[in-house]
């Protein structure tokens, strides 16, 4: 039987985007335009390990840009000039413009097409076959904001809720995880099949059962432990069974649950506690 | 001058993807395979108005995927049988494999290479142009969670403690904010110049001066009062200026300061009467 869920999901919704880490490691973009704008694509492409190809004159060229084309050479190679020609587009996987000539960027834009080469102008929605969103970084985490066009300035400010409810230590953990994760499958190889999905059970146990914050801490040591201890004896050690200590003065994590009741209990037993007071005051106070 | 935070940022980090919101309009998308994988696609797809071919045979469908074919039939084409070969590839923009069989799968995936068509291959990331990741849905806002392959149970896991950040509102505010810019734009029209900018500079100090649930509350009325008495008058008014109530019962949107005493003055309150009302009884008891 379908839940009302489900029949919600399957209405005519429509009106967004089809979200998507696009994988670029050694792959060429071209990216016309060196302004602002260009110098946030480079930022984007060098996240993603591609390689860079520039075209935009020198006195074109914004700061942040200038210092990308310094520092990063094993990744950009800059022209001194603007667009020519299709030629231009020989070989590459990606093509970025963020140059203020609406026509040339149109003309881009069509070429691109033509070459089946996927194209985002800056600013001209209708020559875009993806448009970028407000982001998260975090590696390996990113978040990725996207409002279909309704409003920038909503983007940024829903951007900071969701980095408000992030400890900031999520990409770490990910890190370890990710170690752990490669270990655990060198231990006991194998894609699919009966090992494959005790693997995967064992590390969603894993997940579930430790605070997020947890894994960031996790040290080699700490890790061969969870492995010899957790994984080989088919077991779930806790934090502290590998040897995990939580800093002093660290906010130990807690669930929701947990961390509403100690925030109610606190104020509510000093309230308590001076509502006794003040009474035995009035009472004393009263029997003189 | 470079800060600190721009040193950081120039640093080779890489290790990420792209990540983008991919425009699907009246595209054309090749799905092949029809399970529980396909059936996830599948919603992606109609949430960005795409257009699906999907090629599986009847026996192979998942019951969602059964439904969406059946209700979403100006949307979908299901040929009951399996992938025949390069001409399937034929004006498709994008290609999603969710089947079990690995050979065909990187089968296809070389056709659309040499196409030049954008493609993933459920489970096999060496065959994927683009990955997909954990997402939240509130059109038109989308929130996409990346962790990089670093384990999809913690990408689970961070959507949620996202989630809990959200109001849930966020998706209808954006909604009439772009209602709002719409109108703005029929009054004022014209790209960028002293128009573009006003506009830009009026939305943006809205933008930041109301709490984002008000957006979600406006209608149609109170939207003409925001551009009569706010646009034509330079003035940003507030969300009651406009003729806006919170209804009853609602959570009044407070700064995270004020909800903090708020939440901690209820507890205390509830605590001093009880504290007071068991001295009383303690006293009373005991004069007896």
């Amino acid at each position: 039987m379908a839940s009302d869920s489900d029949d919600l999901r399957m209405q005519a919704r429509g009106g967004g985007s089809l979200l998507l880490a696009w994988q670029l490691q050694d792959k060429r973009v071209l990216i016309v335009g060196g302004g602002e704008v260009a110098s946030q694509r480079i930022e984007s492409i060098l996240v993603a390990d591609g390689y860079i190809t520039l075209l935009c004159p020198e006195k074109g060229l914004h700061p942040r840009t200038r210092r990308f084309i310094e520092e990063r050479a094993d990744r950009i190679t800059h022209y001194d000039r603007r667009f020519t020609g299709p030629a231009e587009l020989h070989k590459m996987d990606l093509v970025l413009t963020a140059i203020d000539d609406v026509n040339r960027s149109r003309e881009i834009c069509e070429l691109c097409r033509k070459a089946k080469i996927p194209v985002n102008v800056a600013d001209i929605p209708d020559s875009c076959d993806f448009y970028f969103g407000s982001q998260i970084l975090d590696l390996p985490l990113q978040v990725m904001v996207s409002t279909n066009g309704n409003g920038p300035r909503m983007a940024s400010l829903i951007k900071t809720r969701l980095e408000n409810a992030l400890s900031g230590t999520e990409g770490k953990a990910l890190k370890k995880v990710g170690v752990l994760r490669a270990q655990l499958k060198e231990r006991a190889p194998g894609t699919g099949g009966p090992v494959g999905r005790k693997r995967m059970k064992w590390m969603s146990t894993l997940c579930n059962s430790w605070e997020m914050e947890d894994f960031s801490l996790l040290d080699d040591a700490m890790i061969k432990r969870l492995l010899d201890e957790g994984w080989e004896k088919n077991h779930v050690p806790t934090f502290e069974d590998v040897g995990g200590k939580h800093p002093p003065g660290a906010k130990v994590p807690q669930a929701r649950g947990t961390q509403m009741t100690t925030s109610l209990l606190l104020p509510s037993a000093i309230g308590f506690i001076a509502g006794a007071l003040c009474t035995t005051w009035m009472f004393v106070s009263w029997r003189r």
